[in-house]
């Protein structure tokens, strides 16, 4: 019997941690061949270049594209994903997959969809339906038309792709949760990692349409954590307009070096989970923290409309505000685990969706 | 006091036909600056070069943006879209517009949207919220999903945008109308061509998805046609994979020199009135043709779910079928005019709300 | 043992008959692995998909790059250009080759060069140090001095790559002549093809530089041909600007259906040996026909500075000047064959070379 | 009267010192326009963003060209060399200049060679002939062989051309000199900086075809400098593979932030007037160098080639042998200024022959 080809897009280091029970469970299968194409941000030393990491855990990685243009500006972002179109439907044209996996958001990944979507290759979407305020909203939205089967996280994307595609059968959306939530599980059962004192973690980054600000909003969030007396936790910002000024702040405060950018996710994940509280407007702390309990200041518009659970206080970008939520959080400690997101076993339901579609599928 | 700078973005010859009017009423405001960015197959001679006429017609075309490969194939389609995008956003970094209007379904204006959205340009998009079926609903979709302003031209297109954008304000939808029936209102002002004898007229193009079948479909068509007696007046298909099977089709009933293809559009408008019958799977049948009133047999998936007037019957590929839809439509004759897809006035409205557009617009 | 990994460019129709009986000789070996990689017009039905040729030959074509722009302008061959250096760069990164081999002197064919000159992998050029005039010699001249070993056809060739390159060894510059000629051989053992009544050959392509005159030189060939009262045979002209103008005078003559455009190489030189005279201005005229005695009237500036042996007339382009010619060389009959270009064993003499070709050649 | 327009393109800081005085003087005509094109590095914060000083010198920079991939590999300098030739293509479209200036040799420069050569726009080639060793010499001849007028440096380098090009007519190829020297000659007249120590300078890049040695090779020199005793001045390595993992190097020891990169070429220069000794591979040490009179270590194959005048001591890549060679420079103490690459003059005999040049130079 032939086996399934499925391409599955990696085009920066978060998606491969919202996707990485999904491929594993697919690696897994014998009626599967996992075909990964790793893409852009992923093949980068300056993101980490999460394609090592891939390889590293036994993967066959099918295909490099490099893409990203030096510079971080908006024309730089809108030539990037001209030229990942162009070499992902050359890429998708050698591979032949019998379907595409996308995740998320990102511009690039709506190269990816548009590439499928142009072959005719069924392409199935994980985590669309979601809100989270800014372009990511409309990129996001737009890869859901593309889309032909849709893999959603929680109740109210099942009810928002299926109001935005009634023409899509009910088969084609399912609620799956995020895999992002099963390395959450997992982490949880390996438990925290030791610390010698309590301390913060900060993972802010630029926000589409505001890159201007992305400096100074980080200086605000430097000056609110570093009047705690906790020892913080630095990460990088993710490639995007306006990170190079979040990080030219962030040197400044002598803070370049602190910043760790490439540790595994479930590491990471368990770095949080013993973290006083978790600061700054990463997807993180409203996903998978809601799963871990990690009580959360979320800063300004980047995650606005994502559905939270109890553990987030929202602020602005206020030095006094940003203290004030985190001193409140640290007051209150860890919260109860949410299943909003998923509930540690998407992988696998996944998996099994995506190993049964039949060629009716196809656009 | 400064110009608002408008980019339009014309990236083939229906398109143009679809906007003409709105950009008439632009170019003739003194407080827009009209920015006419030419692209794909609007510079091609194989379909008309419609970049000539635009200048013919004293628009001054600010930049032209050649990026059609060669092969007609779905990767080449595919890798056109990329090239496009890339260079798109060069040209509005160039132009630096203070809004983008795109038109329509098409690969290219996708792309079009992108580079637009990419840049934090207002993205004004005319003709969204139909249904036609086949990719090109993925695509127009899409579209909406990036765009800022929604200037549709059906009742039904209008609640189909709000469904799918709930964000978007209401005063950021708005039923115009098509800027096409203000030329089949202009065609029906003139009156009908002089013709020595009853002629049908026909249109047709490959559809998406159906390419192998382009020119199986083509020779129904052609069969069905030569059978009735009349006079048949034959045109070249639009450029899309699958073109190149239909005019070998053509060329070897010996049809090839007989089609035309590039005539003013008020001028087709007039042959269609004439018409004793519009055969094919153009959209013109559906659309301009409800106003005109002229008689329609439609073939085939390609306009499927689009909104009709009374003036359309339809048929599947096979010859047989379509000669008898032909001379029933021969023998009921014209229909009533139909304001279903616009009153005439498309392009004064739409002209009227994007000079007013103010910056609360920007995404 | 580990095999020796070639690649082997084909851009175009006439490269392949140029390299053809090299390449039979590399797969015939078993310490050679020929990945041949098809770009350009290589691929396209409208210049007779040389692709399907190979692959029917029996050779496997490792990849195929779909690069060539619609429009044929000047600006559009810059950017098919830039296309394909991206694209070859990613295909000869995909496929590891222990050389790659470029023939002649398009412009594709220094793309293919600058990709693998950047990765540093071992350059072959066969045809280098040729003069055809036009820039033509400055494409194959910038060639050559991006090519680690060149493969020469004459011994003036050989002499102007040494001049050109003084820092290359001896021994990495060969005069092997030319493959062409190889067919060339095959096709007089063959002998010429059975015909009704005397023919000429019409071989007619757009000048680089004088594009803008193509569809008027055109013309002159076919007054002067039309006179003769002998059975013409016309080709299609190659891919390059100002050919969309050539088709366009031979369709006004009612040519277009007359030329052929695809028989296999061999044929094609089978009928040239029965033609009383050649007409035009293809390479073939010069350089085949040298081998094959065949009497020719070159017309203009495209194969100016070429070698010649003694069966050429050159004319300028006028229809009265080309008729007398024709009818000189008619009146003249076969000339003696010449081994200017080749003694028809080149392709063996490349294979040799190209599979003992060490480490030491790499830049 | 018209004026000439000319393109001149800059890709990279370095190119710029390089032209800078003959953009001066053609920039004081009143029967030129020029037409700066800037395009990859010369656009990139990280290189130090030229593009920001040639405007605050007063000029207008007409087009800016991002092409830069991030990743520095072999596969990244193809694709952006094909992203560039594609969009200078455009760019020459658009500005129509009546003659294309391009200096030096870098990948990116023949890219613009190409599009110029292919849009049949005179291209004028400055410091062609010279020697280097390495893949840039491949480069430089390339565009040698693609370019209409030759403006080279040296004696040599002149009939170096000539070998290459025995096709160009004598005027056409004129020893102008260097525009460097121009600048070193302006440094000379305002003398050296004041300096509290003697010191050194260090210049070091990677090598094309040695990047994986990079690294190791910035390893030896730090280490034989920080023998010295002397207050070293460390500068970052040029774009190019391998650029980063020098970088790393210099992070390691703490060299990260010491190392400046931009400052006004004039004012580099007369650090280098003040310097002990200059060490490294950079050209400069050669070039600007030779006419100031400075001791230079030279290091490794970088300068392989180009011509000397006494200055110059050559070392391996050995900490040992180069610390020897430093501390034999310092005792030999300042050289006799040189006129080998030019008098000082050169930008001014380059603008009379731009702004002379009528179209006979058209290919």
């Amino acid at each position: 019997l032939s086996k399934r080809r499925i391409a599955l897009v990696v085009t920066a280091r978060p998606s491969w941690s919202r996707i990485k029970t999904a491929a594993d469970a697919l690696k897994a299968r014998d009626d599967v061949d996992l075909l990964i194409v790793a893409a852009a941000s992923a093949l980068l030393e300056r993101y980490g270049a999460v394609v090592r990491d891939i390889r590293a855990e036994g993967f066959h990685v099918a295909e490099e594209i490099w893409s990203v243009y030096e510079g971080e500006t908006r024309l730089t972002a809108a030539k990037e994903t001209g030229a990942l179109l162009s070499e992902l439907a050359g890429a998708f044209s050698r591979l032949g997959p019998d379907a595409v996996i996308v995740v998320a958001d990102r511009h690039e990944v709506l190269a990816a969809a548009q590439a499928a979507a142009y072959l005719h290759i069924p392409l199935i979407h994980v985590q669309g339906g979601e809100v989270t305020g800014s372009i990511d909203d409309k990129v996001r939205n737009a890869i859901t038309q593309l889309a032909d089967v849709h893999l959603v996280s929680t109740a109210k994307a099942f009810d928002r792709v299926l109001e935005m595609r009634p023409d899509v059968g009910a088969l084609d959306i399912r609620q799956t949760g995020c895999p992002s939530i099963d390395l959450a599980a997992q982490a949880m059962r390996l438990g925290k990692l030791q610390a010698w004192a309590p301390y913060v973690v900060v993972l802010q980054h630029p926000v589409t349409g505001e890159t201007e600000q992305a400096g100074a909003q980080m200086d605000e969030t430097i000056k609110a954590v570093s009047r705690l007396g906790l020892s913080p936790h630095y990460w990088w910002p993710g490639q995007d307009a306006g990170a190079a000024d979040m990080v030219k702040v962030m040197r400044a405060y002598g803070l370049g070096n602190a910043a760790t950018k490439n540790v595994p996710p479930v590491e990471f994940l368990r770095e949080l989970i013993g973290a006083a509280c978790v600061v700054g407007n990463s997807s993180v702390g409203i996903r998978e923290c809601s799963y871990l309990g990690v009580p959360v200041v979320n800063i300004g518009t980047r995650q606005q409309g994502r559905e939270r659970a109890d553990n987030v206080i929202d602020v602005g970008h206020d030095a006094g505000a940003i203290e004030r939520a985190i001193r409140d959080q640290i007051a209150h400690g860890p919260y109860a685990s949410s299943t909003l997101y998923g509930d540690g076993e998407a992988g696998k339901y996944i998996a099994e969706i995506v190993a049964m579609q039949d060629e009716a599928v196809a656009a």
